[in-house]
């Protein structure tokens, strides 16, 4: 965030600044969703809904774990709410019963789960992740973190900040530990090469995130969902109603056409962050900036920096004022995450390739 | 909510059901605002905006204090947010520091008030209200609940549930008791016969919860804001950064519009609803079903009906399966609120006027 305030503050100032520290989709929404929703706009669908969502949204949420994935989810299991953030504080509301219960989380990992739940003075239990298992949890080293208040485990596949994806095997034994898993599932439909497996294909009781920021490019429409054991909905729905009232009416219209209607520019988006992200892994470790998993997912690639600089922040300011070129120090993805840049691809393939360039010139001038 | 979800039921079974239990406008948003959401969407305004809300939309609620209620307020203190039952959890979240700390909220009041308190771990210290002050908090009384572990106290004029306003001197009072007041104006734009007078024209430094749901007719938008003091709005932006990321991009240039521009409904809506209280306060005291005090703001009776049952749960449901008319029991909002039933004007005149000839004929029954 410093790093991105202070780009903003170089801009106004006149600099040219290539974003690569954005997570965000850089494309506008496909136009059948948003012409969903200025139709519900035009009918007056303006009011409160089931503070659950629409009947029809949870059910085309419900038929879509059956298409994508094979896994049969009934629509009461679904909450529909305004973004994958206000779904993820419901399920740790949920699970975080005392202060000081547990949750386990990977490090390097999205910076606001530890912050989520710190806010429920629950304790984030930061399990270390390395190269090796492209920074995603390892299920041994998870089951040795365990304690008497463990009371989650937060699987993000694919991941933030590494774009990795989790093994099918390691997913279904994260599943397994008689601990329950929040899978956090809001990179899949940007996955490359691969298909992204749920949690809900291993474990059916598996609390599962996702929405249509990224995979629909409709981040500020804050509309996302969680599937949750059936014996939680009412605790869910209770505080769902109490804290939030319900979703957006017609942007649940719009995530009901995302869902049932076909959207040539879903691939057609899916295949430019392909080719950006192919672009990158020839370019990146030309430059020495090494990524020990290839990232098949999301819009990032985390890369080893150590031989630059081992300080991860001093080192994206350094970026970001000698070449104008904006990226995410891995320091704020946890200490994991120290001597490692998050470099994003959510921008056009000419700004990318600007950015290497800037980044070349850069580190040629360092390395002198 | 029970006896919402019950009448939904009977509905469902094909019985008619006149819903006075209601706590939403009856009207669609005014067409400029939603030609406003649908120019956006179409623009591709579909990406995340700043945390705190759009510069514009920040000014603009800024002019609003200004032009309203003749209060300086800088946009730099003012976070838009989705809804304001989020705005509430914000504030909240930066008041109760510690598990235990006490919140000031007046009963009967909003049921929500102590769910969100109680959510955070903080404990709900209700003041009892009354007839006398019209369900609103005394300041004497308010003087004596404060504890050393009292954090704020919640104001909430007009109110849910009596439609009641806190005298303008009560309201001075309560914003200089040494504790953060918090003044819930949701209502304020539903006032009939006097002005709604804003905490920050008594005290700069209150927290102001306010949004576009009630007075524009945008409850499905999720669109709301606080007013802070400017030395809590760094730690604010940062919950809501975490929390949420931001209130929905285009919803917020509707909100603009609903600010900057003049909507005719908008004071059609308000004229209607005026003249829906004026009937109800000519016929509820016929059926023998008064409240203390007038009510001239929200849309909200709260009557005395502890002559005909002491319960208010069983009375509604009583009423409900033996009328078809569906009213809020008191004791929803609190043990000073048991005895009294909440009814609401958010409906048609028509509906209304059925709904009081069937209360008439079951009372009758009853009395026979």
């Amino acid at each position: 965030m410093e790093v991105l305030e202070r780009a903003l503050e170089l801009e106004r100032a006149g600099r040219s600044i290539v974003h690569l520290e954005i997570g965000e989709p850089d494309f506008p929404t496909p136009p059948r969703i948003v012409r969903a929703a200025e139709e519900a706009l035009r009918r007056g669908d303006t009011h409160y809904t089931d503070s659950r969502g629409t009947a029809s949204l949870r059910a085309a949420i419900a038929r879509h774990y059956e298409t994508a994935y094979g896994a049969s989810v009934s629509p009461d299991r679904v909450i529909v709410t305004m973004g994958t953030s206000p779904a993820l504080l419901l399920v740790l509301s949920l699970l975080i019963e005392e202060p000081g219960d547990e949750i386990i989380v990977g490090d390097p990992g999205y910076p606001c789960y530890p912050n989520f739940i710190r806010h429920l003075r629950g304790v984030p239990r930061r399990v270390a992740t390395g190269e090796e298992t492209g920074f995603q949890l390892d299920p041994a080293a998870v089951r040795r973190a365990i304690g008497p208040r463990t009371k989650g485990i937060i699987v993000n596949s694919p991941s933030n900040p590494a774009g990795t994806l989790v093994p099918p095997g390691d997913l279904a034994a994260l599943c397994d530990l008689g601990i329950p898993a929040i899978s956090d599932e809001i990179y899949h439909g940007l996955v490359y090469g691969e298909r992204a497996r749920s949690a809900l294909e291993f474990a059916p009781d598996a609390f599962v995130l996702n929405g249509f920021s990224k995979r629909y490019a409709m981040t500020g429409w804050r509309l996302g969902w969680v599937v949750a054991p059936a014996c939680h909905i009412r605790r869910l729905q209770i505080l769902q109603q109490n804290l939030f009232i319900c979703a957006s009416s017609f942007a649940q219209q719009a995530g009901i056409a995302a869902l049932s209607e076909t959207h040539p520019e879903i691939e057609e988006m899916r295949r430019t962050y392909d080719a950006r992200r192919r672009y990158l892994l020839a370019e990146l470790p030309r430059l020495g900036l090494r990524s020990a998993v290839e990232p098949r997912g999301a819009f990032y690639f985390l890369v080893n920096a150590r031989h630059i600089d081992g300080d991860s922040l001093r080192l994206a300011f350094d970026m970001l004022e000698c070449s104008g070129v904006a990226v995410a120090p891995g320091i704020d993805f946890g200490e994991g995450g120290e001597g490692y840049l998050r470099i994003s691809y959510a921008n056009s393939i000419e700004r990318i390739a600007e950015g290497v360039r800037r980044l070349e010139t850069y580190l040629n001038d360092r390395a002198r």
